[in-house]
């Protein structure tokens, strides 16, 4: 697939902000591998160049449907 | 891999922000599908559950070590 | 309810910053007022303490399930 | 009031994040409810597509006018 | 001032995002040079390391104490 | 320098926000004050109009070239 971006590709350094609960290190290290490597298929553009962030917040500040994740029932 | 985060599986609904220059849609395209592959992949959770947003930023409102993209020589 | 933060109450700024689709700005200016409320509301701080940024996402830089919203049908 | 975006109205799920500096639980509770609500009126979404991500930063890592907010008088 | 932080200086690879409302070129030109100068002056970092993200919002989609700014007096 | 911004001057109430590394306390004085004192220069607005949020994100949390900062060698 060509890269038909305007961008220059040496320009090309995404930054990937990842909001989520915590995780433990080997899923993110598994996660960070993966989303990557996403980027260097999608966009041709080199590994070194791709930054992700992942922001873990803890359950009780992080709401769906207006209850915190905390006080939904496990089920 | 299991799955050792203490939030209930079913909560798990991570938020991609990926800020980057403007890129074609079917680039687009590629690259949401192969980053929500990473997150089913990495952490088991199902695709519905992952959403991506890209935040396109023009080259004249992004730099590097101080210099504007657009300023940038292309080389 | 009591402020318990320990956060001195005039320094109370928060940010919100809403990813969205694009929308008319009757919306928005009932949104931002409403979402503003919330926090004069639970926090009981001065309206103009809370600052709302809206990053408007085009239906092409935004997906769920790995499917670009432009691309699911409209049903 | 009438739903004018161009968005498929099922395909809307704001992300709401909120940057502030660490609050009770009791209070974040509350404030997550009312955002929301503040969503289901003003764009007539349902509750459960409104996903809200409270930030917490603290005092030592914010700053207002140049001065970390862990550093200005308590008054 | 001595580099105190526990992360290899190498790794040091800050990510700035600016929200504000849209400026020219010129002003932009100058404020990531800027910018980016304060971080090599407060944590001796190169300049190369550092990028900086201008995310320009609307008036009539980022509002101070309820009401959008496109709607503020002009004064 | 003259502000050809469109946006009344009194509204330019920029919001910074840094992804980085944990720091010292000492550095993020330094830092906030000088990213502060950039927007006065080259925007020409008032310091107290600036607000600087940092997001320290743990080593384990953080990678470029798809490995996690936590796991590059210390060289």
């Amino acid at each position: 697939m060509g890269n038909r971006s305007t961008t220059p590709r040496r320009l090309h350094m995404p930054i990937v902000t990842v909001q989520q609960g915590p995780r433990d290190v080997e899923l993110k290290r598994d996660l960070v591998a993966r989303i990557t490597d996403a980027f260097v298929d999608a966009l041709n553009v080199p590994a070194e160049s791709v930054q992700v962030w992942i922001q873990e917040v803890p359950t009780d500040s992080w709401a769906i449907g207006g209850v915190l994740t905390a006080d939904r029932p496990k089920k």
